[in-house]
């Protein structure tokens, strides 16, 4: 399959280094894969309050979901697109420094299920969870859609 | 005031480039107060299927409101931070090319309604519809609750 790399650490970190021109730019690093966490640091996020921008906030959140998902689809050799649909998010409170990114593991239903949608009609949906904090604080709540869309069966 | 030079394209376009950083490192550009328009090109933004990352329509989304809510402050002489509390938003279609995040005027009604609930206890808030666009295809809708706060009086 061709995502079969994305299932470990170093394949996903360098495939969002070399892929995502703004994980780039803003120095999002993946530092972990279980649970799935990124980090940015304060300077390279910074709006004009010295606190992290909220679209940046955003970045990391809808990334660490999206690395999740992608990283569900290697381990299961499903070959599939992986794309946030919706999201909702709140800001309850300012990031005066690095902040953290980490994916909720969702129900084990929900994998169960994706996997049914997929198998019957080639695509299907995960609703996922994902906290923003700074050092302890939350920054960030975080909740995204993302479709599923298998990728025609090579072979 | 200390925001008075926020009221027009130039004050607001140096202001976020100077002071927004990743509004930098994205190559986000402020391009109409009326209505706020804020253009951004795709390489800067680009994801791993050749369009732009969910994060980077965030981005130029969340500033737009931004820029309007503190172009409302700065025309009426509100010394004021605007901060995005909550936001929800749909990806209807991918951007395969560059994108401009358009901020929708609210009603004059909910001005006054903020401009009574600055006067009467320093805080108001702002709710506010933004369209990014791709050519014509409607790639991001987007709404965000800002909240305004008031700096102390400082003659």
């Amino acid at each position: 399959m061709a995502n079969l790399h994305l299932a470990d650490l170093e394949g996903l970190r360098a495939y969002l280094t070399v892929r995502i021109s703004p994980a780039r730019a803003l120095g999002l690093m993946l530092e972990s894969v279980d649970p799935v966490t990124i980090a940015a640091p304060l300077d390279a996020n910074l709006n004009d309050k010295g606190t992290a921008f909220a679209g940046s906030l955003y970045a990391v959140a809808a990334l660490a979901g999206w690395v999740l998902v992608t990283r569900w689809c290697a381990a299961e050799s499903v070959d599939a697109e992986v794309v946030l649909q919706s999201s909702s998010a709140k800001f309850p409170s300012p990031a005066r420094a690095g902040f953290r990114a980490t994916a909720q593991e969702p129900a084990a239903a929900q994998w169960q299920k994706l996997k049914r949608m997929l198998a019957r009609s080639g695509r299907g949906r995960a609703e996922l969870a994902v906290e923003v904090r700074c050092h302890e604080a939350l920054v960030m709540s975080f909740k995204g859609t993302y479709a599923v869309i298998a990728a025609a069966r090579a072979e």
